[in-house]
């Protein structure tokens, strides 16, 4: 577990941050009031008066609370620090889950330096759910009330609950090595975006595989999973808080064996 | 809107039978408790302690309430009734959501007699939301409060959301037929379970399109959905609640154009 001479202030901030960002996606989730663009020329890629709102009010805490470390968020950019800290938002991580009125997609909040994140929150807004793990936590607070995460023990992957969001995950040869790892898996579902991360570190399920990812996306599940215990790597095993093929697993041993299934299939 | 005499009973049984199935199932989830087995022969169909338990404490509650009715459940069978009206319970629809701790499973509860389902249930015991519809009623009560029901207005297929649960759909031709019909739609998505019918009735999305479902799991739909303004149909046009394949519309003309495509491309 890495630690931090700042540790309970940065905690406090990363609560703040999604507290607000809380109360500003919930002001639009469900409502008629949604204003939606297509981000990018090709593809359905909806942005919301909600997402941008909710990345506004958190750079304004930033500004306030942390004014030396940097941002780097989905919709504004990245704003460089002198701190060596830098604080990694996606303000609505599973945009077409939230414009369906699912109750999957999820706020992500991390804080990071050089060695990746030291911090992370996934938080459910409308179920009230929040998972936190980093500097010494690792934590579940929701309707239910509150538990510890801890990632579950290795099982064969033959009787591992592998999750992704889209059923084609990336490119044609990302998909296909997806689609070989899958035919090994006792079950494989889809759709829960960042919430998938979150029930790895709840020791719900065993992997998380996705292709063509952000920092964005990443930064805070993977401060949650490995508090809770679990790995999360690149497709080659290398660290991935840049983005691109992921692979988030319960335990090292469910890690190594659906590696080498991405392995053997995506070469 | 259809009406029954018994009305009033017929409500307040139905929320006693989704409370204390919310009570029993709560009693399971995401712990390590469950007791899963392999109902069918082949493929990966679990049944939980959790789902057995829930459908024991409704039908004890409809033999104390309820004797002269019939019982139709996933778990227990059928029980004939002499009252004309048949109570049909789905403990849990989506147990491999619920094995894998995900917050979109859900109980469902109808009372029907011969013309189809009088009043329906979707209740999410997690998040603690609960959909009705029929018998002059469509609401849903959840975490954020209580809201009318009302499914959405005509939209072009081409600007649609369309959900399923499994991407293969059911049979190969079935599958093709959704492909489709998912072609031409602006967004697909996965995964949810009876959760889906429940974002149509409250007017968050298009479309769900199924295949070779039980009875049990749409009668509740149904009334939720027809509740709201929304029509549940199988994919002639015809009557949807013997189960098999249903397509769910939030109106009219989108169930027009979208029933045009299955037909077209499932002869």
């Amino acid at each position: 577990m890495r630690s931090h001479p700042d540790s309970e202030s940065l905690i406090a901030t990363a609560h703040a941050l999604a507290d607000a960002a809380r109360h500003a996606t919930l002001a639009h989730f469900r409502t008629a009031r949604l204003g939606v663009e297509d981000k990018g020329a090709a593809g359905f890629d909806p942005v919301t008066a909600a997402d941008r709102q909710a990345e506004a009010v958190m750079r304004e805490i930033l500004a306030e609370r942390r004014p030396e470390d940097g941002v780097l968020g989905e919709e504004m950019g990245t704003v460089a620090g002198q701190s060596g800290l830098t604080w990694v938002l996606d303000p609505i991580d599973g945009t077409r889950g939230f414009l369906s009125g699912t109750p999957t997609w999820g706020v992500l909040v991390a804080v990071s330096d050089a060695g990746g994140p030291l911090f992370g929150i996934i938080d459910q807004p409308y179920i009230g759910e929040r998972f936190e793990g980093g500097l010494g936590r690792a934590r579940l607070s929701g309707p239910r009330g509150a538990c510890a995460l801890r990632a579950r023990a290795p099982r064969p992957l033959s009787e591992a609950v592998l999750f992704t969001t889209f059923p084609e995950v990336g490119t044609p040869a990302e998909g296909a090595a997806f689609g070989a790892l899958s035919a090994r898996a006792r079950l494989t579902r889809y759709g829960l975006d960042c919430y998938a991360y979150a029930l790895v570190a709840l020791g719900q399920i065993d992997l998380v595989v996705e292709a063509g990812l952000h920092p964005y996306d990443i930064h805070a599940p993977i401060a949650v999973i490995e508090a809770a215990g679990g790995i999360v790597t690149d497709w080659q095993g290398g660290r991935a808080h840049r983005g691109g093929r992921v692979i988030a697993a319960a335990n090292a041993d469910i890690h190594a064996e659906a590696l080498e299934v991405l392995r053997a299939a995506h070469l």
